[in-house]
């Protein structure tokens, strides 16, 4: 057999090739990434390249349909149909080339080698005959390991009761998804309209959307979902939602309670974050114009309590000491077998859980923001009714907290309190006699949300209206009155025509604020201690979550919920668990870095320490904490 | 750290072991299979050995518990807690010792190395601490690996979804049972009551049954199904019912076609089967005083279409040319993903297909009566409505095809055929005038069976009455008639008192017999003809088939079905499908070498086979095919 000398340009790349080599296969092995979704079946057209010099095969068939007139004629050929016939210099233009896919996480800079669970793979196969009857199934699983190399050993029931009727519909031709071992789906392709009317119909595009994956973060007030195309790694759709399970009880424990005191308590607030899941799938599908049977891999995470009344797991054991989960590791699932309304045999990663008060979401925040915090002391946390820390060290190790804030933050328990709505107050500034308020849309004031009320405690302090144990002076600014027999601040005065409410901050709603951040900086605190890390150690402080972004810091840093950190060390990152659960999506080497994340990572229990009813206490103090 | 010199008798192995390692180990280490069902956690008491020389480690709180006084004052100890404190001498009783369970399955001399998918495990959790909050499912697995050394890497969800309160509830003590790497049930075990007194509770025993297998033949005419312990290899129960697919077309090809003709067709005949499947199972659990949630792994053989129909796959295709089964390997499924109620997470293990018509009944078949085969050249064929008939030859190799011998050996198309039921003709001799008959149960002739028909077609051409070419006599026999213009020969005649109806066998009977006979012929002989093998050189001739244990042979020769081989190469081995599938069922073995088998089998169509017409028309002649 003879060779000739191939030169691929302008990579740079040259070799050996036998004579009756493709010339896709000759720029495998010399390390040239032509892009062939087909694998090399002349189907989708893609590895075009064009010869510069030397001979190659006669024109395949394929190549006619496949490339235009003006390319034939610029020398542009199907690397995968032609073979040479003498050496060969070759031009590669970009586009064939298939380079690893990085793609870019929504505020920070966590970036993610596309390497998704499901792919999808074009396969041709030959119709049975009575001197080789192959069964359906094992033709289209020999193709694909023949083909694409894959080590797939089985097709989803669910692919078996249409894939007879299918496959023949479709003319012996389709799109497989690929995950694992086992070909989950088979959908059909379009036929190309004008190369179908030359006598010849060729397939080369899909009817339909890529493989797409949903991720959520579903929280316990709101859920997030992003839905992201698997093959480009572009998120094509992001929207968010209120989890139903609130008309249930307001935080965890309370529809945790539900769940224990109505008999089908558990399952009426599994059905209804469900429907919510469902109605959130399909909206997001809507925006991005596919269908939910293209959602064919999903990746959800949320806080323990919400991880298992979605699965149906007991949650009564979460919630007495030692407040055990059920399952912490990650669990690969069928989004069928949870409820989920997706592709028939669509999968769902569960990220893995760390206890009992700190769930997958956390996992997903560490994996989000990793670039950060690795190789640092860093603290990260994601401030909700439930507050979860981790602190990591440079060696790797990672130690995590849960502080129950409460819901303060999300405006419960807060007199006027409201969550982040058009019209809430979510500035507040205090100058002498002025009170200067900002509400969310410019809005007329209604309310006042979790930023409002942490910036109006710590401004109240500064103005010296609040003492440091946060008592409320009895006078001394105009803004002050005694309603009901408590003492109240007014940011917003009603309406002298009664056309709505004012808005303003009672003692007790200070009081509250003093809780949930003692709660917080308590946290802090023992965990640091835990691990003897002095607080200006700490490199970067990363605020995650959705009320996190809009948290002033050194109002925050004026009360001491945060420590006195120069301002540069302090990252808000925004949603980085909804971000976590889409590096999930789009990677299994993120699913497993997540579970090996876990696996770092110490719980230390707060409620039984030692120093913390101390800790607790002093951390009322509306005052900073120095480094 | 000290070694001393063991001596465990009368097995004969002697060996070192170290000061602080258990007698178990020790025992293990040297190749003492003892008993152990806790896998050495002081729970079953199963390790007893009597001590003949040498000092032990102190009696153990559970060796107290366990053992009794006489035992006690015998010297016996429990392997998995004591330790030795000198050289010592041992005595294992007959009952500690765990040899390789062989089992024996009916008719033939197969037996089978107990090997199931899933086993049953003891386990002991340490409860979780505050200090220690370990996941449920994390202890229970942590502590199969440790235990039992075991690759457990997960629960299924069902089990999650009770595990908390289960573990709870029964003292953090169960008996989990474990597929691959999987832990698909988790069960409590029983408190011995009179150790239970004295403020000790051990459990020894368990509360319900070992776990159980199903294994079940799917016949398109009727079911048999075998229920086994898969902890003994024990069957348990066994029974057969009617398939109710009957009612919507006697044979295969029938019921295909009402599946396609009918909007719901294929899914009626589905319900119908796994209707009587559930039934069945019930059933059977009744008759071994077990529940369905025993049930924790089945084995369902049948032929392809059967096959097909059970498991919601589309048939249209199995029924055309060139007859595709849409699957042909063997598959692992969940029982419930299927319709079956078993255990929740009960496994359902499908054997592989071979063709469209030749299915997985027929690879059971070839795995249970392997040893009749395997090493000669050798036939193998089970006779119904469909007739599947294997060449084995020395080297290994497998060749199968298919005829299409009719329902005539059911008893359909017969004029008063029946199924074998109480009071069906059985056995038919003809001697001069005299007609000897016998019928199933001795009860009064209601019909002839396939073997009735089939013994009245040889003796009727033995006693001249029909000639070669399958013609009745005009006359020449005292109960030979003609009736309605076709020729008919009484074989009961209808009682006088009008109280029920006669028994003859017509013209139109033995050209049915004819044609079922001639294509079962032609298989053989093609099926030899392609593989060069005489007749001669064929050293065993096994029938199976519940049909085929009840064919009179010397009468099959006599026309033909069967070659005139010596009567010592004929074996009747019954139903070995279903004993094919109580193989799969009780050893995970079997089944990777029932998908090996397959692979080893080439399909011969004998539908395009040149020769098929000629052989066909030869084979319909009532005589014998020499060697």
């Amino acid at each position: 057999m003879s060779h000739f000398h191939l030169d691929f340009e302008p990579v740079g790349r040259r070799g050996q090739c036998l004579a009756d080599q493709t010339l896709l296969d000759a720029a495998r092995e010399l390390g040239v990434a032509l892009t062939s979704d087909c694998g090399g079946q002349g189907i989708c057209g893609q590895c075009r390249l064009q010869v510069v010099e030397g001979q190659l095969s006669d024109l395949t068939w394929a190549e006619q349909d496949l490339l235009t007139a003006e390319e034939l004629a610029a020398g542009y050929r199907l690397a995968c149909t032609a073979s040479p016939l003498s050496d060969c210099k070759l031009a590669v233009p970009p586009e064939s080339l298939s380079a690893p896919m990085r793609i870019h996480v929504a505020g920070i800079d966590a970036d993610v080698e596309l390497a998704p669970a499901v792919r999808p793979y074009l396969v041709q196969l030959q119709p049975p005959t009575l001197h080789a009857p192959v069964a359906d199934a094992a033709n289209l699983l020999a193709q694909l390991r023949a083909v694409y190399g894959l080590d797939v050993q089985r097709c989803d029931l669910g692919v078996l009761r249409d894939l007879s009727p299918n496959l023949r519909a479709w003319n012996w031709r389709c799109q497989a998804i690929v995950r694992g071992d086992e070909v989950i789906a088979v959908r059909p392709l379009a036929t190309d309209q004008s190369s179908a009317q030359d006598g010849h119909s060729y397939a080369v595009r899909v009817a339909h959307h890529a493989p797409l994956g949903l991720a959520v973060d579903l929280g316990s007030t709101s859920l997030a979902g992003y839905l992201v195309d698997l093959e480009t790694g572009e998120t094509l759709a992001a929207q968010g939602a209120m989890n139903p399970q609130i008309s249930f009880g307001e935080d965890i424990i309370s529809r945790v309670v539900y769940a224990h005191k109505h008999p089908d308590g558990a399952q009426q607030l599994r059905q209804a974050v469900l429907d919510a899941l469902n109605q959130l799938a399909g909206s997001l599908c809507a925006e991005a114009g596919a269908g939910r049977n293209d959602i064919l891999d999903a990746v959800i995470v949320g806080n323990t309590a919400m991880h298992h009344l979605l699965l149906g797991l007991p949650t009564r054991q979460l919630t007495s000491a030692p407040f055990t989960p059920t399952v912490d590791q990650s669990l690969d699932l069928y989004a069928r077998s949870v409820g989920l309304d997706l592709a028939e045999a669509a999968a769902l990663h569960i990220l893995p859980n760390i206890a009992g008060f700190v769930g997958a979401d956390h996992v997903a925040m560490l994996l989000a923001t990793e670039p950060e915090w690795q190789g640092r002391t860093a603290i990260a946390l994601d401030v909700g009714t439930n507050t979860e820390i981790s602190l990591a060290l440079p060696d790797g190790r990672l130690s995590s907290v849960s502080c129950a804030s409460g819901p303060a933050f999300e405006g419960y328990h807060i007199k006027d309190g409201t969550r982040a709505r058009p019209g809430a107050v979510e500035r507040v500034r205090i100058d002498g006699d002025a009170v200067i308020i900002g509400t969310i849309g410019d809005a007329p004031a209604a309310g006042i949300c979790g930023s409002g009320i942490l910036d109006a405690v710590a401004q109240l302090r500064l103005a010296d209206v609040l003492n440091e144990a946060g008592r409320m002076a009895l006078d001394g600014h105009p803004r002050l009155r005694e309603r009901n027999g408590d003492r109240e601040f007014v940011l917003v005065e009603a309406p002298a025509d009664g056309s709505g409410r004012g808005v303003s901050i009672s003692q007790h709603d200070v009081r509250e604020i003093q809780l949930a951040k003692a709660s917080i900086q308590t946290g802090i605190e023992l965990l640091l201690a835990e691990h003897g890390v002095a607080l200006d150690a700490v490199e970067r402080f990363i605020i995650a979550g959705a009320f996190g972004a809009y948290i002033d810091v050194p109002n925050a840093v004026a009360i001491g919920m945060f420590p006195d950190l120069p301002a540069e060390r302090f990252r808000q990152v925004g949603n980085a668990a909804g971000a976590g659960a889409k590096l999930a999506v789009l990677s299994t080497a993120m699913r497993q870095h997540a579970q090996a994340l876990r696996s770092r990572i110490t719980y230390l229990e707060l409620a039984t320490h030692p120093r913390f009813a101390r800790s607790f206490a002093y951390g009322c103090r509306l005052s900073k904490v120095e480094r």
